[in-house]
């Protein structure tokens, strides 16, 4: 941590800091510049709160060099983390393709889904049992019964089944029938839940909150991993900006940035990321381009009938060309649909 | 909701919205204009899915006319909601003073800083005993400790209690010592949270999600009000912006849009919504004289040594100095402070 | 436009929206809803002041049903417009490559990188003479002697030159070298620049401001084009959100978006809409999947003393790596790299 | 400046670096720590071209101590500057109050107003005789008729007069009309133009661009500083946030920022701030609260016929009791109305 003072700040003031530094089980370094003093904490200092320096007499500000997280770090860990479900896989290589509808409505229609999905080259599933919905006036999910169709419909195709829980108490219970469990956006940060399925024996799908930066994304990682648990995808999904011609901004620089940064695969959200389903198959190919470990896509048998997210569904006709599109450019660049 | 067809689609199409509205217990209105043909669909159609008319051929958008929030909005109540706590009053021309550290550090702490926030003439004590931190490796409260800590604070002091919940599962726990329960910034979409919140017999603190909406931000009021919880207290803390000079940005507007709208009392966060000491005390007056219903400020007997959030802490003499301010504004304007 | 009217407003007052809808010159159509009335203005509005209505006693809100460009609208034209200069080709199937330093800063410079790139496949040389900096301390351009340098490249190696310009007054002599010419992203709504280039000779490329909403990047093309300039190209070049870890985020959806909304060709700069030259080549590619119609990419034979941009500028050899990529995706979608 | 290399750099690539910095004419200094190495540069890096160490091998990232504005700074001058025209007054315990329509539309609408505004108590008029207008349909201002007919309203009222000036080419007939030249937040990085108006011999208003960050905004300023002209206001008019029930959203906690860090008076423009007048008078209030150096506020005899703006400009009636209750909050803080 680098720890510059204010113009007007006395040499009292700086050795005081570093006084705080020494403190702390760190080593300081005091920098008189010709402006500034400059005081650099040596030491891994991760585990310290340094926002507290800011409150020092003299303090202009606190600048970090070491990243919080640590476990998901690709400075700990180098080769890329292969997350696997039933024949689904994400990372090192392999980009695995999730999809069905927003939310289970019945029998037929997840049932139909998994079919036409399966044919169309997905290996995943996805499909909300538990619903988080902005208004507590639309339609919640079918719940358990919900999660037994996914479960059923797993049993007929033999893929792999992605479904969100919300809430800790209920992490057992769709742990029980899901293969991947789904952390939403608007979870991200629900700590008591990151460290429940932190516990659990199946992989995690963690998603990007609207308006997580890139380090409180790894830092949710980081919380499910520290419980024991290595097996977390990290999905993008698009952030709040002020762009209104879609849902949210989908930010495809965070596939290369993260593959920079973690060794966890990371997996793009087209659907939520865009909103409309005209956006949604141009940004299919593009996750593929980017080289993003794998993408997960709403289709509904009946877009204009869904009881959720209807406007970003695909119909299974465009569903069928995207994946042809997809699995050329995978050709072209040496990638494995999975 | 007006539903907007493109400019190529057929008088078919539009006349297939129609029986749609119709299907869906609302009438239809169609106009053809000179380039596009638009249905309005009458009635009350805020539990009715708006979204899936953007999935029926030809349709290039729905507007909605009519907010998703009933409970909360001010068409359904016109005179604003007091809540209280003990002495602390908040709405209806009463501005709530809310002061305490970030997080319950110890006995001599929390006494400390409760005497001098009250001597300087809060009637609430702020103090998270549940802490909900971006890193795994930052000190995560003193949990139930902490609370009994704030109720003899409480019994020493008379100020009313407010403090985070963070999951459904302590919900009873805290309820049994707080006076009114925070649900956070990352909780607001936690809607088990919520409605665990909404069956609790005191007053809830919802503080605004950093990319939450204004209706986003009533509709999670709307989940608490919804199960029987009338104590609603809105807390606007910043949103996530590109602005990096402060933590985030404190939208000071969103109170009268929020008057104008409910009847629930807004109170300002400027510690959390700043992030830095130095700019806390002005955005505490411009707070009363933008007429909210009160403010939640971080008060620390030593912010240097704070285990959480010291940056953005106000010392007890920089807080009277405050409180003075405030209080000359409030004479002015003929608000009483509480 | 459709005008809500809020629910405590009277049948007057909502005659009184209709007779002034009517002295626009438009038919109005009063729809008495259950809650609200709401007014639809039937007719060409996009050239009457649609906001003013906002101002009407019981007025709640005024949504607009046509957008108000036209010229740059699919609507008025459904083909898709190529821009050409030299071998340059953007737009129906061609995807244009421009690259180049982000300076012109000496004869050696630009001629060699006009000659690297140009063998990679480059058919545009981009390069700036006149440069808007943040700081008024920072390097300014090489002036008219730049232009003169991007033209002798020109001569040696037949790219077409893509340069700035930055203020009507300089129009004319950057017209004289140029083969397009760019407005900057900070120069997006300088509306005398746009009428200046709109009656100039040369295709214009223009950047979308870090801030700008597709409506008002449509109608920044649209001053353009109804100067009687009918070569406009668009250029994505990301927006200003939150997110630090890149310098803007890109969002490549809008891609698709302007593709079904207008006829004129869309491009991307993933050097400045990341900022870091490690992301560049990945959203290259991602690119060419969107389907744009062109990229332009910031290249420097050594960028580590590039006097501007140094830190998102690709190496030859790295950008001769991207071609390779971007080739093999174009390759399999059928679309011609130009 | 503060140079962090990445964890796999080697000990010769942060040698590299430091003899980079010695070449600059910047003192270099290595510190090792466990995980990383750092080079501070010590001197005045301001006028440095600092990004370009991002591109050498092995640098993780660059972090700048010094801001790169320096005139503005308040570590250069300390005492507040006062900016006057007539009897207008803004900065150094002064608030100054700036209103009128957002176009001059015709005589007896400017005179009209002026004498309204004045016997509220305002000290200047504004009135955009040239308006940039994001649609090329929209009414672009009377222009000089426009400047004439608010020099005759000065000439009335003694009102100081605030206007734009868009273009360069129109700096000196603008001057010869205004007392202060408007740079709108469109123009806020219009290079040629700050240079223009920083020569000029009248004050000039520099409004916030909606995507700007403080440092830009003061190196915006100082282009205009560094061209001699000190007599420069600040004012913030909000940003563009993902939020929409604002046009805008304005971050008041910029005024106690930019006073710690500059000796520019700043004041609010709570008009495009929010976007609608029954947001304005509360954002006044705080304005004052806020200790602003100012405010400028649309006023309209009619809005409902303005031919711009009409929806965020309040009729004189309630700018008359804006007025009553800023004075209270001024009085209350000792802050002199001007």
């Amino acid at each position: 941590m680098i720890i510059v003072m204010r113009q007007d700040a006395s040499r009292e003031m700086a050795q005081e800091v570093a006084r705080r530094v020494e403190a702390m089980g760190l080593k300081s370094h005091l920098i008189f510049g010709e402006e500034r003093t400059v005081i650099a904490a040596i030491g891994d200092d991760r585990r310290k709160d340094r926002e507290k320096f800011e409150s020092c007499p003299g303090v202009d500000s606190v600048m970090k060099v070491l990243a919080e997280y640590k476990i998901a770090s690709r400075e700990t860990k180098n080769e890329p983390t292969v997350v696997q479900a039933l024949d689904l896989k994400m990372g090192g290589g392999y980009f695995g393709v999730i999809a069905g509808p927003c939310s289970v409505e019945s029998e037929p229609q997840i049932l139909e889904t998994a079919r036409l999905v399966k044919a169309a080259g997905a290996h995943g599933l996805r499909g909300g049992a538990f619903k988080p919905r902005t208004s507590p006036y639309s339609f919640q999910g079918m719940k358990e019964e919900g999660l037994k169709l996914l479960a059923a419909a797993r049993e007929e195709t033999g893929l792999a089944i992605v479904t969100e829980v919300m809430t800790p108490h209920h992490v057992d219970l769709v742990c029980e029938y899901a293969d991947i469990l789904q952390i939403g956006a608007r979870n991200m940060q629900n700590y008591h839940l990151l460290q429940a399925v932190g516990e659990c024996p199946k992989p995690v799908m963690l998603k990007r909150g609207a308006s997580a930066t890139m380090e409180e994304f790894l830092l949710a990682a980081e919380y499910i991993l520290d419980q024991g648990n290595q097996q977390v995808v990290l999905c993008e999904r698009g952030i709040r900006t002020f762009e209104s011609h879609t849902r949210f901004t989908l930010p495809l620089a965070s596939v290369p940035y993260l593959h920079s940064k973690t060794h966890l695969p990371i997996i793009i959200d087209p659907s939520h990321g865009t909103g409309h389903a005209n956006l949604v198959p141009a940004m299919c190919s593009a996750s593929v381009a980017v080289r993003a470990d794998g993408m997960m896509v709403e289709v509904h048998p009946d877009p204009s009938n869904a009881m959720s997210d209807g406007a970003q569904s695909l119909t299974p006709t465009v569903f069928e060309q995207t994946m042809r599109e997809c699995e050329q450019i995978a050709r072209a660049l040496g990638i494995t649909l999975s």
